[in-house]
């Protein structure tokens, strides 16, 4: 007989944003997930389709009050909450046997002060900080694979990384001299009622914003230098640009001495070759954001103007799908022994 | 042993337009069908990942030239072609033991002097017209199943048709008081090298368009005639909208003599309880566009202003979704015996 | 000696929402109004320019705290702040000599427990509705030459009372057979933090809100049956559209009996021939809304789709011109005897 | 006796374009300009305000085939034609007595191998490259006064000279660092039926095009070359982003070496204090392009992230107005004397 397929039993913690309604839409129709409980203060007792109407007929759960006792009975909870949360409930449901994703930015520095200081609050648990495994899988998959706590990373940081990640490996490129020109959908900003995000603010209009200091900085310039073996120079300036998905990352870097007769087509292609979520464009390719939209992808392009000294890298995600909830849903297929394409094998919407 | 899924050879003809993009979505992760062949003069020898780079990894086909023999070997032809096309391909398909469904409108109409009339050509083979079914399948259920040839409904019809059915079959509102105020994203135009649709020209405007008669409304006329039984008037203005995706059709009707104390909303309910792609909203909403984009929903909300004589019907639809390449699918899916939702079982694309 | 041109002492309380700004925009290059004082409870201190950006260089007063002798001192206050401010300040404001244009709702309706029974709060000075004069110029030029109080119409009720204005009163339609579905640009909700109104949530989307009864039904109710000399009957639908500024009113009736061989276009031409900002398209036009962007033009068409009984106008106007703003300086100018068009004769912006 | 206003006599060539339909807008209002003539082959015999609908009841003036003597009777000829036009008709022009500014690139370069290479035609008349005048006020104010041949700039260099001009000029930043992201909105690409500007593809979607080397790179390099004095090396790469106006262009460059220590806001207000059309915004901005739409206006302002060796500017226009037509009208009141801002004196449009 048939071993029955493996069911995740599947927790949710928020879910009233953005990156939980995505990450509801890929759980509602992945073949190993049984969603069991999602919480929300705010809408507890309010079925999830009356806040998400695209789900009508796909998700039949109501959000309840926050019940550390329901999730320790599921066997992954995701934090798809504010920054500040996850920490505070982790150590009880890992105690409890579940794992988790934390989909915010709890677990995602090693250094606890460099989190206090970019997140403005102390940590409740900087011991796990050591443990938790930063959730990018074509870095870490293997300590993705047994990990209790995957911090899911950013958006901006998956894009960027993602984006430097073969140049920065083989050393090809002068490590003070990177640039990363980002530009995001307004969905980025989450499901706020903030007046910057209004159409009338955000639409027909492209504007920076924390050009002094965002919090992906530190994140990236971590996950860089890691890559790097030494520390690492960036400047990073994200715009907010009219439209709903998709981040855009243009990187621009040096070529190191003696690197640059290096074939930078070959060096991303087979930097990702067996990578099922990253793919790599033919040269002279300039991805659009909307080849990913709604998909786990990442496209890549890289070029060299001119055959001058600055390669030019460009990296697009949907800032939900690779950007946060695809690659979360791609995390628990490697924690949990799935094939790693499980429930996420569908192509971007196009138009 | 476990019978093997059916496996369905399907061949498109055209396929380089919008719906044939949205078709090659849907059919990549169709789990019964094998996409044999797809045909395109101006493409012919380019991969389709070429032309629809959201297709990457998904569909390795190349396009190529047209070729009766090629499709003859399919179970199934889909014509994603401009009017006009398949009505010259039906008959040799068919002689070969094909099954179609047309995108496009040659096999929509009953009547072979209205559809020369409203499409500017004579037709090619109008004995086909009378065996055509018309793919609605919340009316043609049943003939669908045995078609040789089924006529995928227009975009609006769609929604128009699917908001005023439960209506007119129930005679409750005057025959000659219908409108239909149906607005369009941009898609619907189809994917043409267009002044009108650039982003500067639609973007952040909105205007109607044909107001003086459009091709779906004696379409919409010719449906709604036969569900009333006799003939009906229709005053239908479409409106080009600043959106990609997504149909909003405003319906209005006048009660008829004694049907004003109907509870409206139960005769939407109990008229589409079983039908797995429409769905009724609670009383008193709103649906949005966004809430079916990219899915092959059909959501209906009614609604009786201060109680008066005028009916108010809100459908909305994804106009490439099941305005055309979704309904497709479901289409083929009841001609080939398969569970009517099988490939289009996934929540809209929100945000 | 020629006379120096005449200079508009003005004041504006509110003014830190969409009308505002725009009605400053427009103020700032007005030849003949000085800007004296411009209130805000919130923003009091803060200049203008910081508040509104694109105001840099134009507008160098900070708002400043509500202060009734300031704006005493002015001829002309402008109110640009929600519904039930106005009639707080208007009877102390008139005692001291000043002339008022309220762009809220405060004194449009002649009946008190009508607005009483819409907005939902007692008025605060029911004496002056008697007193007050729509300030529909097309309709009211003479009464608002004289007017102290003028109550600036709402965005819809301009778009729709033009477009049915010359039809009633010729009576060529009949009265119970009204309906107008009208689309909105986001930036008729103003200026506020609202998730309903975010790009994320109204762009690419298209939905009806307020079906049940929407504040601007009575308003149009009240001039319509005034034109027509007895009650009318309408159903109206709004629509919030993805785009910022905007407003498409298509307007369908039925002709009165032996009305239906009338001069459709005739009767357009010549009741506006002499108007302004309300221009006439040629017959089988399709106006869009960017054709009035930023400007003070309401564009009308009229059609008579298969030359049925059904009449189709298309009226569109920009709702923060024509429908705020625009409409409220042309009221300025004709209260002062200005010419008409002062400050107001710029064509739309487009692309 | 007071003088009465001079009046030009202004003859387009061209003009169906974005450009010429910006041009048209601000022509119409402004207060010393006769428009005579307007050609355009495809649209001769029509009116103007039948191709751009804003412009009814502002442009009664049709097309008119190219005539050489109608434009010879004009004070000053702009040209909105595709580049190549303006080169073939300059030189009668001249003879004539005419004025010239072209908007588009025949006169822009020096050096004719250059414009060759990259325009990909001979150029018609190269002796008078030397002659006419770069169109940038904020550089060549005097030659542009007695010019009579301004070249008008480009939009994407003129938004990145104007943000580079006060560092290259005093030397602050090492020449071969500097890196221009751009991101322009689809009016940039010109009034034309093509499949990406269409807002299915442009629309909610962002990518780069024209890496491998855009036109106005070239005339950039030009530009900062000739304001440093040397050469200048500079990575150059346009965005195209969802929204119909707008350049945003981010600057990044490396401080030269002892130039650290600069006190970079005052390096910017001070170079631009008496400029009417650039306005550096407070330490910290973050300029969105909103803030110029509809407007002449060049917003920049001045970082330095984390304190570190890298310079952001972030300069920000709008692509029809300061970075096309309203810069030709600045250039046409320079060279026919009147007050710099006349009939640009306006506040952008926003929202």
């Amino acid at each position: 007989m048939k071993e029955s397929p493996k069911t995740i039993r599947v927790g949710i913690v928020g879910g009233t944003g953005y990156t939980g309604v995505e990450l509801l839409r890929l759980l509602a129709v992945h073949p190993n997930v049984s969603l069991r409980v999602i919480t929300s203060r705010a809408e507890a007792g309010n079925p999830v389709e009356q806040v998400f109407p695209n789900l009508r007929g796909h998700v039949d759960t109501a959000f309840s009050e926050p019940n550390t006792q329901a999730l320790a009975e599921c066997d992954l909870v995701f934090f798809a909450t504010p920054n500040g949360t996850a920490m505070q409930h982790a150590p009880a449901l890992l105690d409890a046997g579940c794992r988790i994703i934390d989909l915010a930015a709890d677990f995602r520095f090693k250094d606890t002060a460099t989190w206090e200081k970019w997140y403005g609050m102390p940590h409740a648990c900087p011991a796990l900080l050591a443990e938790a495994v930063y959730g990018l899988p074509e870095i870490n998959r293997q300590s993705i694979r047994a990990a209790r706590i995957v911090a899911n990373p950013g958006c901006y940081p998956t894009a960027v990384q993602l984006g430097f990640l073969p140049l920065i490996e083989q050393g090809l490129v002068e490590p003070a001299s990177l640039i990363a020109d980002a530009k995001s959908g307004v969905s980025g900003a989450g499901r706020q009622a903030l007046l910057r995000v209004s159409l009338c603010e955000a639409g027909e209009s492209l504007s920076t914003y924390a050009v002094a200091g965002h919090r992906h900085l530190p994140e990236i310039l971590q996950g860089l230098s890691a890559i790097a073996g030494h520390s690492t120079e960036l400047t990073f300036v994200p715009h907010l640009t009219p439209m709903i998905r998709g981040i855009h990352a243009t990187l621009y870097a040096r070529f190191a001495t003696n690197a640059s007769s290096v074939d930078l087509q070959e060096v991303f292609d087979t930097r990702y070759r067996n990578e099922p979520f990253v793919d790599v464009l033919p040269p002279g390719s300039h991805p659009a954001t909307n080849s990913v939209r709604g998909s786990n992808y990442c496209r890549i392009a890289c070029h060299r103007p001119q055959s001058g000294q600055t390669v030019v890298v460009l990296s697009v995600i949907d800032n939900l799908g690779k950007g946060a909830a695809g690659q979360a849903v791609q995390n628990m297929n490697i924690m949990f022994g799935l094939e790693e394409k499980t429930g996420l094998d569908m192509p971007a919407l196009l138009p």
